[in-house]
């Protein structure tokens, strides 16, 4: 299919717009030298080998993973520095321990002593640490310690003190940007966990502990605000491709989105005044989804079915690109309409 | 894993209870055999060979699917007299032609004239002719010609006439049961759309033209009326595996739902009264979840976190099964709790 139109793709099919894709990429990279401060991107939007490639500029290195399987798959293609950015399972010690024991730099995260008692019980081979980060919970109120909680410095010091353990950062998410509209507030939202980190930071200061800290989001890497410059890193995810939800948030213009759903019309239904198309809720959000098809209305006013034939393709953009991508088996790429290839990402955990 | 615990399992996990599935599979044929109707099965709900050897009774003869990836990837497997019972997609229609010139019976659906001209400008080879359904829409309101449409008696006509094409019988969905409560709700829905389609039958029969008749849906298929003896076939899916949702339709019990998503706890999280598992969206519908952690609240009262320790084992039930079994690589197949094997769902298009 290489060098064909987008039309000769059959639907569902999402499509990968490259050079915004890669566009999207270096922004986040400039933003990041810019600022002073480590991009450690998150792959959990795309799972992919050659979207991860961009996003790392080539270097394969230093990147957040959302599953094992993830980790996995980017340490059997030659990725290293790898941050499993999940409050390590307990029924995936073992794997972790051996992903540890294999790449240069396997880095886990917790939140809780029962976590750090977990990894004690196995001790990494050849003399080599557990790298752990401490997730924080600056507001986002889904995991994490939460930064007022004297747990989160009694744990930290846990982490330092433990046998074979080393406290490798400090790691928040500041998810809560997703409920911000315009720049305003999603910088707000960003001071406010940069300002909380910082400070956390300085309590490990005061009883002599010092290690890296990063925050992330791709509204707040998106519109970064100057303290975010005296963090370590930050790891954004959703950048690279955007989707309409970033796009109401203040994250990016809608010629940012990189990703598109394309469907086909394959039914009229001039007594609903409706448009059915071969996308379901296994594509996108729409009107209204079942598992394979999708309604589609018009915003006001009758359906002309003349404009929209059977068979007649339409686009669709994304509300949620994660939830979308996780949904197509491949991704189809292209470059100014023409397909260039296929990204294949990895599934399951 | 073979003979293991489902403990043993890392999680999130998809399990099936294979006697359950055996038990739901074998009370469907039966109720069938006593109506005098013909089963054809729906795959949509597992789209795995070994789910589908159970619901046929090892015929591997007489299913429906909802994707031509299903259709080719059953027809790959030995498996024949297959509906693809979706509109047909006019960018699909060369594969659609390349599957009933291999396969002893390929089926087809589609509710518009255009359509129709889409198989007739494609012939099949071999003096093969394309096998017709026409889709009704007895109320459901998705895919189909509205029963009442004069539309729909002209397209019926219009198929037994065309070159090539032969009328192999009119197929409505009663998706609308999914709006029941109760056995007395269902059995309503599917009086009425069977008498709809029946009458639609006797307008073809006016007309001289003879050809099978199915319905189908879970809750209706659970509960036939007496009058559904007089269809050719009926089509359910979901009810090899039943869910959360089809329990409060009324169509089984929550005993009979023969899947769960295994999940663990990853995080406590008293300021909220919250645990946190290790199931987002992409695992299953719970309190609130976004991509992989999924947050669990109690009913009422303060949660009483030493009941729930970190890595402690929690089995959600399914809201529906499709959706949630669409989300999983793999099933993770068990009898009573221990593990037989995997099966491994066909994906995409």
């Amino acid at each position: 299919m290489e060098g064909e139109l987008l039309s000769a793709l059959c639907t569902p099919a999402l499509v990968v717009d490259v050079d915004k894709v890669k566009r999207n990429a270096q922004r986040m990279i400039e933003r990041c030298q810019e600022l002073g401060v480590q991009l450690r991107p998150h792959m959990k939007t795309h799972k992919t080998i050659e979207c991860a490639d961009i996003m790392t500029g080539g270097s394969r290195r230093s990147i957040v993973v959302s599953t094992l399987a993830e980790a996995c798959f980017y340490a059997d293609h030659g990725f290293d520095d790898i941050l499993y950015a999940y409050s390590v399972p307990f029924d995936k010690v073992e794997r972790c321990a051996a992903l540890s024991e294999r790449l240069d730099l396997f880095q886990v995260l917790l939140d809780h002593p029962d976590a750090l008692e977990q990894l004690k019980k196995r001790p990494l081979r050849d003399g080599r640490q557990w790298h752990v980060w401490l997730k924080l919970d600056c507001g986002n109120g889904r995991a994490g310690v939460l930064h007022s909680d004297p747990e989160a410095v009694r744990l930290a010091q846990a982490i330092t003190e433990a046998e074979g353990v080393q406290l490798t950062g400090v790691y928040a998410h500041c998810g809560n940007t997703y409920n911000c509209k315009g720049v305003e507030q999603i910088q707000a939202v960003a001071q406010e966990t940069t300002s909380l980190t910082l400070q956390f930071m300085e309590k490990l200061k005061a009883i002599g502990i010092t290690c890296k800290s990063s925050i992330g989001s791709t509204p707040s890497c998106s519109h970064p605000v100057k303290d975010m410059a005296q963090l370590s890193e930050v790891h954004p995810g959703n950048y690279v491709f955007y989707d309409v939800q970033q796009s109401l948030i203040g994250s990016c213009s809608l010629e940012d989105v990189a990703v598109r759903v394309l469907t086909r019309v394959i039914g009229h239904c001039p007594h609903r005044n409706q448009l059915l198309i071969d996308c379901g809720w296994t594509g996108i959000r729409l009107l209204s989804m079942t598992q394979e098809h999708g309604r589609v209305e018009p915003i006001s006013g009758p359906l002309d079915y003349s404009k929209y034939p059977l068979g007649s393709l339409l686009t669709l953009i994304p509300y949620h690109s994660c939830a979308t991508a996780m949904m197509h088996p491949v991704y189809h790429v292209h470059s100014e309409g023409r397909l260039l290839g296929k990204w294949t990402p990895t599934r399951g955990w």
